[in-house]
C-alpha cells in the first residue's frame, strides 16, 4: 500500500461528505462521460483508454460496458426493446452513483434512442457529458470486432442498430470523436482536455 | 482542484488497468463492506461516518443505502419478498462494480436472509466483508429514528423485519460491532481497524 495522500481540512455537514469536500479529497469533480455509437465504433476501447489516462492522474476512474454490467446487474435483461430501454436506465442510475460518489464513470453503451439518453442527462445533471463516438457506419461494419454485423447480414440477427434498428446521433452532445481520423489514444487525449478545460479534473 | 497525486510506473495489460496497477493508483484495494441489521440499527449512520474516515484518509469510499438507491436504480421495485430480494441483488451487483472499480463501498441494508448475503460475497468474492450491525431489536424499537416501529405495533405495517419478518443474523461476520456498548465513532474506528489489519488501507 502506497502512502495515499490525507485530505486535510475538509468541511463536514451532518456527519456527512459534502460534495465540495469530496472534491477536495479526491483532487477533481465526478462526472459521467457518456459514450453513445454503433457496435464496433470503438466506445469500450476509447473509455478504457481515457480511464487509463485518468488513473495516471490520480482520479478516480471507471468504465462501465456490457461486459461488466451484462451477465451482473443486468444479467436479467435479454435483448428485447423493453429490455434495451431498463439496461440503459439501470445504468445511467449506477452512472449517476458514480458520480455522486465523486467518480469519473465512462458508460460505453449503443445507447441508440435519444431519449433514453435525456433521461439520463436529467438523473445525473450538469455532470453528464455525452460523448458521440461518430465512427461511420461503414467502418464499423467492416472492422466487425465481433463478428455481428456479418451475422446480421446473412439474417442470424434481427433488430441491429444502424441496420435494421435505427440509431438516433446526438444531436449537440458536448464532445464529438470523429474516430475515422484519428487514433484512439488522440480521441482519449480530446476528450481528457475536455474535462480539464471544463474544470472537472486539474490541468 | 487541488494537485492530485500522479500514479508512476504503473503497469498495463492490453490498454486496461489491471486491479494492482489501480490498487497502487489508489493506494488502498477496493472492499465491499456489507452492514446488515435491523431497521434503527444505525447502519447509514456509521456507513458515513466510516466513508468520512476514509476519505479524510484519502481513499475512495463511498455509501449505498435506501436513500440513494430506493428512488433510483431500484425505483421500480416494491417491498414484496421478491423485489426485495431484487433490490439487494442488485444493489451486490453494484457494489461489486464499485469493488472492481477499487472503491470501499459501504452498502447499508437490512438484508434480513443468510441466502441472499451469501449470493453477494461469492459474486464479490474476497473482498466481500459482512459487517454485522448487532444492535438489539428493543434498542432499535426504543429508537425508532423513522417511527416504523411505532406504525408495525399500530398494525399499519405488515412484514417488518424482527417483528413480523424473519432477520436471520450472520453465523461468521468478519466484523461485529456490539453497537449497544459503544459510540458510532467507535463503530468506526472498529471498522478502520479492521480494514488495516486485512491490508486494504494503509495503516
Amino acid at each position: 500500500m502506497s502512502d495515499a495522500p490525507k485530505a486535510q481540512n475538509l468541511t463536514w455537514h451532518h456527519g456527512e461528505v459534502s460534495k465540495d469536500a469530496r472534491e477536495k479529497a479526491f483532487g477533481h469533480r465526478g462526472a459521467t462521460l457518456w459514450l453513445t455509437g454503433f457496435s464496433g465504433s470503438g466506445k469500450s476501447t476509447i473509455a478504457r483508454r481515457v480511464e487509463r489516462l485518468l488513473i495516471e492522474r490520480g482520479c478516480f476512474a471507471c468504465v462501465l460496458d456490457g461486459d461488466n454490467v451484462r451477465h451482473g446487474l443486468n444479467g436479467d435483461l435479454g435483448f428485447a426493446p423493453e429490455d434495451r430501454k431498463e439496461n440503459v436506465r439501470r445504468v445511467g442510475e449506477v452512472s449517476k452513483l458514480f458520480t455522486e460518489a465523486g467518480a469519473i464513470v465512462l458508460s460505453a453503451f449503443i445507447s441508440p434512442y435519444r431519449q433514453d439518453r435525456e433521461v439520463i442527462r436529467e438523473r445525473v445533471g450538469a455532470a453528464f457529458i455525452e460523448v458521440h463516438v461518430a465512427t461511420p457506419l461503414e467502418v464499423c461494419e467492416a472492422r466487425d470486432p465481433k463478428g455481428l454485423y456479418k451475422r446480421v447480414r446473412a439474417g442470424e440477427i434481427g433488430q441491429f442498430t444502424g441496420i435494421s434498428a435505427p440509431y438516433e446521433e446526438p444531436l449537440d452532445p458536448e464532445i464529438k470523436l470523429l474516430t475515422a481520423g484519428q487514433t484512439v489514444d488522440e480521441s482519449a487525449e480530446q476528450v481528457v482536455a475536455y474535462l480539464i478545460t471544463q474544470g472537472i479534473i486539474a490541468g
